[in-house]
């Protein structure tokens, strides 16, 4: 039995979408347990069901709230009392539609960092070329890193992607920058390449070069490294291209009687498209480097995509996603440590 | 008269693409002159012009040149050779479709930048939302940035944008982020947003604050400064999703006989939608804070595209760029001192 505590709360359309999902998520998972976490009110229309429990709380955070007052004020809110069920050992893994900052936050301070792990880091999925996902990490949470944070971000992405897919090869790490050849980059990237090759002779991770912003959309590698700050900036801008193309054609297709015909004709196929990029399929982006499992559900989630973060995080801890990364990140203590010694010997250089 | 030195083989294609499109181009601007730039054989076709003016060289720079070799081995490039014009003041600007990196650097040997400026930058344009475009700077050719240089960045795309545009207001600059507060980003994006504020108080650019990568497309801010790999990052991701969702949509339009008639009756609408975001519209990127004016277009750009880049580079000095960079450079100087003033402080503090 796997026990997921749920932040009902969160997100922006909170237990109207976090309920039915949970329902949704139990009928396909009879070895799953929920502990469903709210105030009080948020459950008067919810059905009993012999696999979930109610776990009350007093406050909530909202998706404006500093990390400050998520942290320190709101003691009792049910992103908190949730993250606290995998402190307890109640439950395996927490999920939350909430706000991004907080979350990382308070799961930060409830929890705590593994050891040889500096930053935690939030790994997300974006669709693909290939009808698949590729992993990208960080997207937010740190926004100065140092070469060895990037190679810790590597590592982990590395056991996460291999937990979490079905066939049993090493998942591809490339690192974004902007281009292919080596000494192209600033410096915390070109030293970041050196890192990530050593780790890859030391077999950690199986590291392939550079890649270029493109190549995210592309699908030819499985992970993609970057600061939180690079990985902001590409997502957003991604997704700001991505809404001007789809209201273009919106604008373009309602612009007389012709143009709202063709839409009906090829309505059929611009839905397989949108199915074809669904972002809903790859909802549930990981904060790995914690001693404990946390899993983030986009905000504007629905149902179906909340139900996939919840399907995410189950899969995590079915494939000991936990033990993969604190196993990955021994095995590449040797490589930054070398590192380490390298970098003190080239301050005394310099 | 305005005399534009064009290296006539940079880019994919080359002459077949440049010379049509500088014909065109002196069609529709009876006040220009041309200085063609190429190997002999190039104009084997070509028809003399009156306005136009064969400067023979004897070497090409390819797109896979490193810099290196356009630098110190091939002394008469085309390239080379049209930059040379501008310094020689026999034309007043530049244009070539030519590798970046040798571009960048070519021009910055031959002509120096100018007084008050670190690093000349590339400034490109992206469509928006709103039918116009938004002008990013820098694109690839600073990767390690302080903040003195993302001001001047900001300053020297004021000064391109008032110029080519038709109304007389004051550009808006947006500094490019990961959330509009500004406590938000890293050390060096928070100095820089002081920096920049302190540049608004003294009118030397209109600062609006930070914006986030879908702001580039959403068309709210007329100029977004970044360092070049973040730059380079959210263009490189940008074109990566647009590509997928043409990419897309072309395989569900193939799928069967039934989409395939959809697509003919989409297909007006469809090409609406690529009219409203034609990035050749947009061609044509600028290099700036260098003692000459050099354009840069993009090397798979055909003739509309190579002509757009060509008026773009006439405008300019019509409109007196140079002198309009130089005069804000000036009117930033003393913004730039009482910050170069307060880091000698800060560091003698730290």
């Amino acid at each position: 039995m796997i026990t997921l505590a749920v932040d009902c709360m969160g997100g922006d359309h909170g237990p109207s979408v976090t309920l039915p999902a949970c329902r949704q998520f139990l009928s396909t998972h009879p070895e799953a347990r929920l502990l469903l976490v709210g105030l009080p009110d948020a459950f008067a229309g919810w059905q009993a069901h012999e696999r979930a429990e109610i776990v009350p709380c007093s406050e909530v955070v909202t998706m404006d709230d500093p990390v400050e007052v998520a942290l320190r004020r709101k003691k009792d809110s049910s992103m908190r009392v949730a993250i606290q069920q995998v402190k307890e050992g109640k439950a395996q893994v927490a999920v939350s539609a909430g706000n991004t900052g907080a979350l990382m936050a308070v799961s930060r301070y409830l929890l705590k960092t593994m050891d040889g792990i500096d930053r935690p880091a939030i790994a997300t999925q974006l669709p693909n070329e290939k009808g698949a996902a590729t992993t990208v990490l960080d997207l937010g949470a740190n926004v100065d890193c140092q070469p060895e944070h990037l190679l810790q971000f590597a590592v982990m992405g590395s056991a996460l992607v291999s937990a979490l897919r079905a066939q049993n090869t090493e998942p591809s790490v490339g690192l974004l920058n902007i281009g292919e050849e080596a000494i192209k980059g600033n410096e915390v990237i070109k030293r970041t390449g050196e890192l990530l090759r050593s780790a890859n002779e030391a077999n950690a991770i199986h590291f392939v070069g550079n890649v270029e912003g493109n190549d995210i959309f592309k699908g030819g590698v499985d992970i993609v490294v970057c600061d939180g700050f690079v990985g902001n900036v590409a997502l957003k801008s991604s997704e700001g291209v991505a809404s001007m193309i789809v209201g273009g054609l919106k604008t373009e297709f309602k612009r007389n009687i012709f143009t709202k015909f063709a839409a009906i004709l090829a309505y059929p196929v611009l839905k397989a498209l949108m199915k074809r990029m669904d972002h809903r399929r790859y909802n549930g982006a990981a904060l790995l480097g914690l001693r404990g499992l946390v899993f983030k559900s986009h905000g504007s989630a629905d149902r179906t995509g909340y139900e996939h973060a919840l399907n995410r995080a189950y899969d995590a801890v079915r494939n000991n996603l936990l033990d993969r990364v604190q196993g990955r990140i021994a095995q590449t203590a040797p490589v930054l440590e070398s590192a380490a010694s390298a970098a003190a010997h080239g301050d005394t250089v310099a």
